[in-house]
Order: C-alpha cells, then sequence, then structure tokens
C-alpha cells in the first residue's frame, strides 16, 4: 500500500479521520507506523497529502489530515477487453487501475466463456477491491468504472460508433499484425480505445468487425502473451508526456 | 502451453517422440487432443514446428514430429534486476521469458531482503520450471539464463564495466525522473540494459552509483509500480521492430 485511501467516511471532523477497518491492521501490522509519523494518504476523489498519526492502537488509527496535492493525471486509454476468466480479470482491473486506465469495458466474444458473466469477480464488492488495490499501489484516488456488453453485436451496434469517435482505436489481438508503431507511437494521444482479445484471439468474423468498425490492429511481435501480460505491455507503451509531466520532481518508479 | 516443448531426451528416433510426464497429462486433459491431430512443438534449443499424434493414451503420447521454422527472435534486453520476493522473482522471470528476454542478472542492494537469495525459487529445476512456462507461453525455444550478484559493489567493480559495454544502460527506479524516452525511444536498439530496482527503490548512493555506471535514469511517470508490472510494462516498450519484423505473418497476440 503505497497510499492510504479515505472515504467521507472515515472523516469526524475536519482534516480529522478515524479508522478501524483493514487499513488500521495494515498500518500496525505491515507499515508498523507509530504515533508522529506520516502517512501519504488520499482521498477517493479527491486530493492526495499527508496524514500525521494522532493515535494508533488495537482500537483505532486516528489521522490529521492534509490533502492539497492533484493525484496523479489518468492514463488516456480507454480498455475494451474480452471477459477473461476470474483470476485473470482481477490482475487486468488492478494493474491496469494502477497504470491509470479509469475506463474499463468488458464484452463477451465468441472465446469468452458465459460462465464468467456469473463470477464474484465482477460483484461490486470484488470490483471495488481490484480498484482499490491498484489505485493504493499506483498512489491515485480516482475510482475507474467497469461496463459489462456481454453480446459482441449488440456492443457494436449501440455502444461502438459513440466509443471510437472519441479517440483512436487499436485492436491488439490477431493479424495479418500490423507493425506497431505504424506511423507515430500512440504514446500520449489523447485518448486510445485499446481492443484486447480473450486467450486464443478473436475469431476471424469478430476481426473483420473491429476492422470494419474503424480500428487499426498492432501487435507486440509473434510471441504470444497471456492477456495481463500484454494488457500490461501496452499500456506501457502508452504512458506519454502528459504522464511524464507529472514526474519532474522525484518519485520512485 | 502454446507449445509443446521437446528435449532432445524425448526422442526415439529421427523425427519420432515419446512423452510420459506433465506434457501427456497437459495434451490429455488441457488439450483433449486426439490422434491424428497436430500440435505446436519446439526443440529446446531449436526449431519449432508441428507434431503429428500418433498415440495418445494414459500411458503415452507418441508424436511425428517436424521442426524447421526458427523460434522468436529474442528481446535485445539484458534485464538486472534486484533480486524481488519469491513469488515476484517467479512472475519476471516467467513473463520476461514469455516476452524474449534471454540473460536475466539478479543483484543485490540495500532494500534486498538476504533470506531471498536462499529461497526455493532460485534452485536449478525453480528456474527451469520458470524458463519453461515462458518459453510454452511465449511458443519459444531458447532456454533464458539467471545470473546472481548478491553483493552490490563488487557487481559494479567486476561485472559492471563490460555489461554497460555490451548496450545502452537504463535504470528505471528512481529519479529525479527523466523523462523517457528522452531524446529518441529505445525500442529496437541493439542491446538494452535495463535495471529495475527493488520495491521501494534504489537508495540515494546506489543510484548514484548507477549514474557513475553510465546508466540513463528513466521514468514510467508518477505511479509507483509493482516490481512486476514495472518490468512488462517497460519491456513492452522496448519491443521494436526486430521482434516484429517475424510477425508480417499472422500471429494471435
Amino acid at each position: 500500500m503505497n497510499l492510504l485511501l479515505l472515504d467521507d467516511d472515515d472523516f469526524v471532523a475536519d482534516g480529522r479521520a478515524i479508522l478501524r477497518d483493514r487499513r488500521l491492521k495494515h498500518v500496525r501490522e505491515i507499515h508498523r507506523a507509530a504515533v508522529g509519523e506520516t502517512l501519504r494518504v488520499g482521498r477517493i476523489g479527491g486530493c492526495v497529502g499527508a496524514g500525521r498519526i494522532l493515535r494508533l492502537d488495537e482500537g483505532a488509527l486516528e489521522l490529521e489530515v492534509e490533502c492539497a496535492d492533484p493525484p496523479p493525471p489518468p492514463l488516456p486509454v480507454t480498455l475494451v477487453f474480452a471477459l477473461p476468466r476470474p483470476p485473470t480479470l482481477r490482475k487486468v482491473l488492478e494493474q491496469g487501475t494502477a497504470m491509470g486506465v479509469k475506463r474499463f469495458i468488458a464484452i463477451g466474444a465468441k472465446r469468452v466463456e458465459r460462465s464468467y458473466w456469473t463470477s464474484k469477480s465482477l460483484r461490486p464488492e470484488a470490483l471495488r477491491e481490484s480498484f482499490m488495490l491498484g489505485l493504493e499501489q499506483g498512489k491515485d484516488t480516482v475510482m475507474p468504472s467497469l461496463e459489462r456488453c456481454p453480446r459482441f453485436a449488440a456492443f457494436h451496434r449501440e455502444r461502438w460508433p459513440e466509443l471510437r469517435a472519441a479517440g483512436r482505436p487499436l485492436l491488439a489481438d490477431a493479424g495479418p499484425a500490423v507493425i506497431w508503431p505504424s506511423k507515430g507511437a500512440p504514446s500520449g494521444h489523447a485518448g486510445t480505445i485499446l481492443v484486447v482479445g480473450p486467450e486464443g484471439g478473436f475469431i476471424e468474423p469478430e476481426v473483420a468487425t473491429w476492422r470494419d468498425g474503424g480500428c487499426e490492429v498492432v501487435s507486440l511481435g509473434p510471441r504470444t502473451l497471456r492477456v495481463e501480460t500484454a494488457v500490461v505491455a501496452l499500456l506501457g507503451r502508452m504512458i506519454g508526456p502528459g504522464a511524464l509531466a507529472e514526474a519532474a520532481t522525484v518519485h520512485p518508479l
């Protein structure tokens, strides 16, 4: 946990928060912090700053909170991905969130098993946990969202036209692989719609639908990567000057 | 498993292999293949090709093997990384191998716990398993290697001069963060020495040693990423035309 996330409910007064849940446990057992020390904190949806420990015992962690710095800028990428099996979903959401993705759209496809849509990992509390872990890792406060579109055809008919109009659509899935970047790197481009397929890839008619929908097909080469690895590698390529402008001061990677 | 890896010991005659271990189990239970079907196979250290199933039952998988295609080109990156805790090590080795890294060098640092050096994950059979999983994922046959240098100072004195002379050294760890790419992307550069620090980063004197050793300090922005996420994101940025030249034919991502 690189950032202690605080909700409005945690505040008992202006600039004064009291925690009693897993965060108390974490600060006591993992951080092993002590009264008087300062923790990096953030208000969900708000600023980041410092929390000075006023009290820390079995019963509560009390903090004097001052948050004035903006969270890191989001990664300007909308991630549209074929719903993977639950453990992979959690990795994609957590790592994507840590890297700054704010909008995830899980879609159906021929190679997406229907049972995945009833997974516990898609329940609100499970999603919130994946997002919180990612935000805590990335020192961010802005909660992402996940939209669900189990029907491939309906997604393309009803949702895609608006989405593609908002950015540059890239399909990172099947071939014939176009060398990427084909012209200029998408890095720093304001608004990429990155589409990632299921294990085994989209089937041919699906790829044709993406192409007809205006997607440029990109590739990371001849190696087949796991979905979670491919997503992180692709997002890594999309970190641009926007994200880095904030990095002029010192931050560990 | 995207590729069934075969060792010399598996061959009972020229172009004829018999398997009885976990690969038999995998092909029966996961692939659910049948006699007459063809599997993608590769010879460790050699070519990739096809294996036609001649026999498949509880006792053995017998294949008629023809391998004539080269494995995918390696990623021209030497990964020098502070030894992480064992689960992270396994992820770094497996994902790095899938992405084409052939040389890993684990080093000590102030924030590397000494107990990590005695971890089971560093035993030869555990390393081989991590590498095999990565090769099977990336459809590669060329086994990587891991070198160990527990002493930071000794590494810099005895090993670094030769290493840095062989490529472009980049330190992806602490700041002051230089915007990356500072001049041109390292993508496609023949021989990058990528140095990745421990959770929490290298301490200041260590960063100074890397700088004095000629490293350019690069950053992925203000977000703190887990070691395994940072490694994949960084490697993703280094996939260049060399890796992609082979991708002119169709391959799923």
